[in-house]
């Protein structure tokens, strides 16, 4: 299988850093391909604009989802997003492997979906989730957390990891059609010692390896939605009107 | 009072950015002043990194929060980020005017996030929530959203729109001590016409002149919890062992 693993974190010798490299070796060992995108050593632009495009449909006023369809039918996204498009239409699976940074991605790691995933390439035409442009590829967040993982749980003050992922798993990479598995989580590693994080390598070579097997997170079916919104409650709706 | 309005559009003559504009001059004939940091018209750069520091405490090794710590103590920060710190603390409100882009902040935005709300500036010592570094002062999210208020609803394919924005009011600014009053929300503003448009220009208008009046989110208490986990339920798993 050909995977795609984003990185973003500004220390190479960082705990996130490491890991993406024992992954990738990992599944390098097991004969599959590895294209690492490290947005920090690429320095990556994470600003979306009219620096998207090589050329203006609209000179006068700036849509971006305007200016992508046009880009997305002739061609014309810059260079250096062409590439990442070109990456992501050629991979089974797609990893973001990231820090937790304020309940979030990093904004270059946000950069890169909101710049790279542009309609006409990732998503549009009426098609999301198990319709979408995405699918048969495989998608999954590899995250590194500073917390502990009782903080990130129902009684902790951030409330579930998979709550706070949500808008990533499921808005973004189920969305366009990715079948999302279980996100990776490694908390605390400021806190583990050598033998620990050795352990934690090991896991997530383990579990890029069986990528296939690993569980996936429930998806949406396009058809059960009509204009966005659940079918049912329309009915509902309208039946109690 | 003294508000700071942060804007993240690429577009002036958009509906967003109208939106801020017609904030500001409401606030300013109400005789409040306002700030704007209008972040794609002053090029703000999102990537935050050893560029965040006029110097390094471990040039061997980048740990962000071990340099923010430096900093604070030090005055070490960039000139840039400086400025931001020094608008945010002068501020009694903060609003943060952004299109939903993926379910999240644009990457402009969450860089002004990742760079500007250091330890020692925003959080730290301990304080977080309602003894915050932040208490006693407002915030609130000023959102365009592309779709429906249907489609981010309990039954639309997104859910609902403030539990997508719960990391942003509750583990960013409710974290820093914020006290967070309810979103202001505009959706599908493609979809509406001039009179639409400025019934919600007007509205907004009015939301933020009496903001102190404005309904506010659930504001965590620090004294429940004990090493960020609710001290009833580490009571009630001792019990139970």
């Amino acid at each position: 299988m050909r995977f795609i693993c984003v990185l973003a974190h500004p220390e190479p010798a960082s705990f996130t850093a490491s890991l993406a490299r024992h992954g990738m070796k990992a599944l390098e060992q097991s004969g599959h391909s590895v294209d690492l995108v490290d947005l920090y050593a690429i320095g990556f632009d994470p600003i979306s604009d009219r620096r998207n495009f090589v050329a203006a449909a609209n000179p006068d006023r700036f849509d971006q989802q305007d200016e992508e369809r046009h880009a997305a039918a002739t061609g014309g996204f810059s260079t250096e997003l062409q590439l990442e498009m070109d990456r992501l239409a050629a991979c089974d699976v797609l990893v973001l492997q990231f820090p937790i940074w304020w309940l979030g991605m990093p904004a270059i790691m946000k950069g890169w979906i909101d710049r790279v995933f542009a309609i006409g390439r990732t998503y549009g035409g009426g098609r999301w989730f198990d319709r979408g442009l995405m699918r048969g590829k495989l998608a999954m967040l590899a995250v590194t957390i500073g917390g502990t993982e009782q903080a990130y749980s129902e009684c902790g003050i951030y409330g579930p990891a998979l709550d706070m992922l949500r808008p990533i798993n499921h808005g973004i990479l189920g969305f366009c059609g990715f079948d999302v598995v279980e996100p990776f989580l490694a908390y605390a590693p400021a806190r583990k010692g050598d033998q620990e994080r050795d352990e934690i390598f090991a896991e997530y070579a383990g579990r890029l390896r069986h990528i296939e097997r690993a569980p996936r997170l429930p998806m949406l079916h396009s058809d059960d939605y009509e204009h966005f919104v659940l079918k049912t409650s329309r009915h509902e709706a309208t039946r109690a009107a």
